[in-house]
């Protein structure tokens, strides 16, 4: 299979189940909006070192929200004991204290809920409010008044839904995997929660030297070390590759997403190819074949 | 004493001491420089709930850095045990996963070091290389070779420097935050940690009616409790306030960045005040006496 | 009537014909297009003082280009004899230019078109290529090659919808007009061609003092002058009003923008006051009534 | 010679005279200081063109602006009689109104002026106020008063500094290009007129086919023009290459900008030969060699 003349490997990704949280955010702009939204979802790329993956996963008009004010919808994504206490404290030192800002609950549906409790943080004078349909509280600060919503559907979503972009060098790639990432933020439904939406340095579980290393680089995939490693996966030519990591509220909008990044990718002159990561079907109960995706 | 007209209080800002590591993160371009610096700060507003605080010092241009690229210099602050963890694990997560980047020290005069041992994830693959003249470990990874150095300075600076903006309505107050946040980012040696620079829900210690909680709302400084708290902070005809939250490297920079902020504060039609915080002077060693700064 | 408590006079924007042209400009990431579209619509916010007026209508995905890239859609309005100038010469100062862009007709139905014949750039080494089922041109540069279309479908649409966002102070109302602006973004088929989509000195037509001038302050609208004015329309306790002028396809997407930014204005804290401009009803074809459109 | 293993070619950039205004721009906050900036130098890449050459010189804080508020520097470039006319029409249409600017001017020294009078715009209502010892008219508008000079320093400069940024393919040619970019923007006294810094179809003068066309492409420097060029300047291995046009105050600025570019351009990936465009020293007055520079 090709797209605009670049091979696509015939493998699958393998994807693994995640809780999580959706969160509307709102501002008094868009900008301010997204300031929170920055911040609330920084130190969240893998869940190998980091306590949670979140992102943005879009920003929302004032038709939109709960209190007709622009915003930002992030995902917050972790096992569901560290899901709870990631949101109540992201939402606590990152968006409350942000300015004009207001929280509202993004999946209203799930059966599942947490409870965010920031109204203690009005000691006493705090309130009830309802904001659009929601029942909210109302903290007064400096600012002065915060509103928000304190009970947070969860779902059981996606995490690792990938593919690589690789390049007949780095810039190639490179611009490649943006190109696939700055589509990917159109999709609904879904997250990429490294810098700019890009994996520089998959790994793999483990380590062979290290033992007590929980993860490591993934040789197989490393271009420098092609002629060294015997089973790379590194085709000939390509000296540079980039892994794009999706997590989603559902299967459908991974793949969905995962489709229109790569037809982004191939694209971008110099990307010479496309593969995906799995770890032999062992690991994750989702698979996303390429084939039957594109 | 008054700036353009807008009645400065004579008090002070108290602060307290914090390590500090002073990261410089280059990459191909500075777009991709500052995702690094912008996921690597993310949720690290403050130390009550954050695990650190951190945010970008400033750009880099090629001729500042040890590998002749354009580069971002970020400050992470934390006590010195939770210090090397953080430095750690956002290094490995949000800068080693990040396009291009490479990553050395920015205080290496300082005479305390730690060690960020990032060369294991190499799995046996990484070596040694002098760039700029620093030892870095190269690592080969997905996209080619990151290279980074591993020991970093680490000194006692100052967290907590800080002044209120007050305004006749919220927008007035927070456009007058802004103004000072902005000016703050060209001052050497600090960071704001918060969103956009600003705090928009300032705090006091404990609580008064939820013994659970370590911080809560600070009623004194809440515009809409004004009629309500005895001993309120807020002037007649402020109805919003943002409090500027500064870490830097020493007190000298400290009192820098608040000169610099407080003055382009009083730039900006609408705001009306401008005071400090602190805690009486019993708790932090700094104190920054607004007229003796200004 | 009133929209979150603030006041919307029962009055009418008064707009105008233009013929405007729709361009679509992909490249190789979103923010290349974007570089391109800004570039190519700057100078151009007031066809009084500017050869045109043109604006960002917004992004496009790559499903939604005809090469499968992201993009950017502009719109340039003018009269017709000056439009085609105006888009040659934008075209290919300010696109062909531009690194990695290619450029399409937005406006393919229109039965009106103008040829922009970029492809004599080529010196005779351009060739004809059909991409995406478009007839274009492809010039080689130093980039590699230019691919673009060079007829362009024009229409008959409007320019000058309008709407006024008045506020207790000038900060409140700048935050007003922010939000409007915003929101304006995200409407299909319209423009907002002024920086930041506000306008900060609305005009009258002549000038009573200078004879030379085509156009004046309009006193009636500043709030400076609200005592010394016999006749002015600032309402009491306004210090700032922006105007937000739309340029758009048809009346229908004028409507839509002028809703939404007037909702949007109105969520923000300190804006006390909506209106709208015109000119008696006697120049312009379009009445735009707020009460029937909000 | 090399830098960085990237050969640079023995030869120079030609470049001419200009006149050039510098206009510094101040607003309530940087942000919208840029906002106006850009709007007032776009459709200004190049003089075939455009009605000017225009750029933003960088970003000024509250210390270096007469007003004490955040601002940014733009540089105009033109023949003498039609700056004027440029800087009239840019300041009125752009920047006048745009919201809370005011405007300085950025070569107080300079011997020659022009006078640009936008005080006509107040019909009689404007007034003269002195702010940062400077002369000043002052405009009631819409969101309050207009501020700023009328009167602008012009100067002799240099137009058409340059270099090219060659790469191995197109994304590693680009990516040098934007690195180069980047790096000029810190460079005082410059500005690089074309969309992000960068020209990815460089002309000749005039056109051996088409006698109409005042200039066409290069195809000396076209790499898909390499086998058909006999006197191809393109070097083997070169399938891209981007020009970086800078203009700038004096002779110094041009050349440390065109020295700091290219050091940047040569730390990319990819980026494998250097050189810079001339006339055969017939046309301009100002010949920039790159070995003496670097």
């Amino acid at each position: 299979m090709e797209i605009n003349g670049v091979p696509i490997e015939n493998t699958y990704a393998e994807a693994f189940p995640t809780w999580i949280s959706r969160i509307i955010i709102t501002a008094v702009t868009e900008e301010w909006a997204l300031r929170a939204a920055t911040e609330a979802t920084g130190f969240a790329t893998s869940a190998i070192g980091c306590p949670c993956e979140a992102g943005i996963e879009g920003i929302l008009g004032p038709e939109e929200t709960p209190d007709g004010r622009p915003g930002a919808s992030i995902l917050i994504c972790a096992s569901k004991k560290k899901l709870k206490e990631q949101v109540v404290e992201r939402l606590a030192e990152c968006v409350l204290t942000s300015p004009t800002t207001a929280v509202f609950d993004g999946l209203p549906e799930a059966a599942e809920k947490i409870a965010v409790k920031l109204h203690f943080f009005g000691d006493g004078y705090e309130y009830q409010k309802e904001v659009g349909g929601r029942k909210c509280w109302v903290i007064p600060i400096m600012e002065g008044e915060y509103v928000g919503e304190e009970e947070f559907g969860i779902i059981k979503g996606v995490a690792g839904g990938n593919f690589f972009v690789m390049g007949e060098n780095q810039m190639a790639a490179l611009m490649g995997a943006q190109a696939a990432s700055e589509t990917i933020q159109s999709v609904c439904g879904v997250i990429t929660s490294f810098p700019g939406g890009i994996v520089a340095s998959g790994s793999k579980v483990g380590s062979n030297k290290y033992k007590f290393m929980p993860a490591s680089t993934n040789e197989k995939y490393c271009p420098t070390l092609r002629e060294k490693v015997p089973d790379t996966k590194v085709p000939a030519g390509v000296t540079a590759l980039y892994e794009i990591v999706i997590d989603g509220l559902d299967e459908e909008c991974v793949k969905e997403a995962m489709a229109q990044g790569i037809r982004a990718a191939c694209t971008v002159p110099g990307v010479t190819f496309i593969s995906a990561g799995n770890f032999g079907g062992n690991l994750g109960p989702y698979k996303f074949e390429l084939y039957s995706i594109l």
